[in-house]
């Protein structure tokens, strides 16, 4: 069983000129959203609950869930934490649920909910994810967060990481995912210096964050694949689960 | 001089989060209505007249202009073309007027409209067209017609073509301008082989349009950039253009 196409949404706001039947969407936001979802719920984290506004991150405060809230690539004044992944360590979240709104992932995600189920996805989760979308026969739709709505490159480039696990002879790719696979393919090699001149990075180099972004970019360090129940992050359970 | 960014907008649909202020769009499409316009004005044609809808172009009949319209790769029934630049050359285009309306490039060319110039560009004007970018000191945004707002591989391409040629160390680049430069830098070396992956390219093999593409993948066969002037399509003139 293999799915039938990929292909790859470049921006949350092409969204609406892809289909969502029967497909699979995956969500990436390497910087650092979905990263720090999935080290999260591989250390324990019973839930993270994606919302979009800060207004509605606050409305769970009396539930007794940690709220975390990132804009501009900030922690906003006043939440517990944002979206590092060193926030999301077995010591702070295990047994916790996490309210989370960034400016992109979580947006990305609310946007997916029409799809037959909707993962997440990350260097750090890539062949757990991979070998299960592998199993699955719906289409696979890859879905970058980016920037503000704008392309960016290293969820493309992971995107193009995951064309490149999937894809078989027999399968439809669309131009975005030939072009993905084409960057990851130049990027692979030496992923810090390719990605280095994206301009997120740029921007996180304002904020010191080298170290997240670092953590980012390595392959296979947990095993979960948090899926989308309701309104929840969850981790995706045997039967489904072949690791 | 030279321009202060480059950017590159992947979809139509991006184009409501990009600046147009104080920057010269290029509209590409490079499959074919782009390329048709360059030949077509160097080949004499007076002016195009691009428009979105088939309706409006029909209302240019009683002008004594010459009607094309093509949607999904087609002529549409009643017109007098559609977009191949075989229906472009001096015997049919010199000394007229052309009313164009096409799926994907047109549409482009009319959402450009509050940048402080918008110009077309394509394989055969890549030389005349950067040379004269060059001497410009606006941002510049390079303006991919995509395929019903999807992202396609030969728009994309081209536009890193573009990229390779204007960037200087000096210049920001957006993300999608490395993506493009990327792709262009791995596709250049036989552009006709690469590009057939192309969903667009693989819809056109259905057309038995062969000849349409390897025409429009030739760079400098023309020497004019053409220009919107309130609504029509000219000739950019010097002193502007510097050869």
């Amino acid at each position: 069983m293999s799915p039938k196409s990929i292909r790859v949404c470049l921006s949350p706001a092409l969204l609406p000129f892809h289909e969502l039947d029967d497909t699979i969407a995956v969500v990436i936001d390497i910087f650092r959203a979905t990263s720090s979802m999935c080290y999260g719920l591989a250390n324990g984290a019973q839930a993270i609950i994606p919302v979009e506004e800060l207004d509605e991150c606050l409305s769970y405060q009396s539930n007794g869930h940690l709220l975390a809230a990132e804009r501009d690539g900030q922690v906003v004044t006043g939440f517990d934490f944002g979206n590092s992944p060193f926030s999301y360590t077995k010591e702070k979240v295990a047994g916790k649920t996490v309210v989370l709104t960034t400016t992109n992932g979580t947006r990305a995600i609310k946007r997916c909910a029409g799809a037959s189920a909707v993962v997440i996805g990350s260097f750090l989760n890539i062949s757990t994810l991979s070998n299960w979308l592998k199993t699955q026969p719906q289409h696979i739709l890859l879905v970058c967060a980016g920037w503000k709505n704008h392309f960016n490159l290293e969820d493309t480039v992971f995107a193009g990481a995951l064309v490149h696990r999937l894809k078989t002879r027999d399968m439809e790719l669309d131009d975005a995912a030939y072009a993905a696979e084409s960057l990851y393919l130049e990027a692979r090699s030496d992923l810090p210096t390719y990605l280095g001149k994206a301009s997120h990075s740029k921007r996180m180099q304002h904020l010191h964050i080298a170290q997240d972004i670092a953590f980012c970019l390595q392959e296979d360090q947990v095993s979960v694949i948090p899926i989308l129940k309701g309104r929840e992050l969850v981790r995706l359970t045997l039967p489904h689960l072949l690791q």
